[in-house]
């Protein structure tokens, strides 16, 4: 790589906040994986469920609630939060099975969804319903109950080239088992 | 906020690489904002086109490369980055006029997609061009020539509810006077 004088080798995020939500536990527990396909396929459906009937909150520090200012206008925003019940250990991971299916071809971690990688910034796109002071409610975040908050930004619906984007048949095949919508970018597959 | 017992203060990234891009300058220097309106507009709108135009690489650290297996078979990818030229004090911004602009009102920088925010991990979508070894090659990438790099997802184009998310009449004001077309992801206005 040119130019690595000014490599940066260490970036500190200080949390503006937490999530509080109606899903208390991750889509799979460390020993899930080992679930009968079918039992797990299904306790990952009930997840995506409660996922799209979730109401929560994002509580905002104080010092920061006036950065909110004007956020009522978007219905949508995208939150940046941190999957803070991954195992640090887990993310070591180089290559998985998607939700564990042994039947789709191994994948490399950034070739995912999966919470547990490098550096895992998780980024939901949901339904804005109201703000009160530090507090914004949402409907549809798949965070759990804690975690803490690195951004929120507007989101802005793809009008160009996004909407024309494709996904190989083993995400599609994973999106039709579970029977959902495919939203944009929960991080969940 | 209940359960404060293990309130996460810090949260510590690892680049996993760095962006090589046509893109050498960030949108607007510190010293531009005083620029007269219409030249500052024509300076963005330049800048624009420059993105849309652009071609770069994301250059993934050896040790990580295997995590990018199977990224070839999606046409669009989510990059998190790090905007290494945003001078930190910039951080601490609390309410702005969205490019500068005086005639749009005041708004938090959370109702905005400046770089300048508490945690700026900015995120893109852009058009996987193809892989090779430890890199990708993209189109379209707003990330100025060496941002550090945090994430690479897999974009999955919305299907649902996403799509019907509107926007404040200032930001569809500002992408009409700027001609552009609005990216899903990309952090700019």
């Amino acid at each position: 790589m040119a130019n690595n004088t000014n490599l940066i080798t260490e970036i500190m995020l200080t949390p503006i906040g937490r999530v509080l939500n109606d899903i208390k536990e991750p889509m799979l527990q460390a020993g899930e994986l080992d679930l009968d396909p079918s039992v797990r396929m299904e306790r990952i459906k009930h997840y995506y469920l409660q996922v799209e009937n979730s109401l929560g909150r994002l509580v905002i520090q104080d010092e920061w609630a006036d950065l909110l200012d004007g956020i009522e206008a978007f219905s949508h925003i995208m939150v940046l939060y941190w999957p803070h019940l991954v195992d640090p250990k887990r993310r070591q991971l180089r290559r998985v099975h998607p939700m564990g299916r042994q039947d789709i071809p191994l994948q490399g971690i950034f070739a995912t969804r999966s919470p547990a990688r490098p550096n895992p910034v998780l980024v939901s796109v949901v339904r804005l319903l109201g703000r009160k002071g530090n507090t914004l409610s949402v409907a549809g975040l798949d965070a759990v109950d804690g975690s803490p908050l690195i951004d929120i930004k507007p989101y802005i619906k793809p009008r160009g080239d996004e909407l024309r984007a494709t996904a190989p048949d083993w995400m599609k095949q994973l999106h039709r088992d579970l029977g959902i919508e495919t939203k944009a970018a929960g991080d969940k597959p």
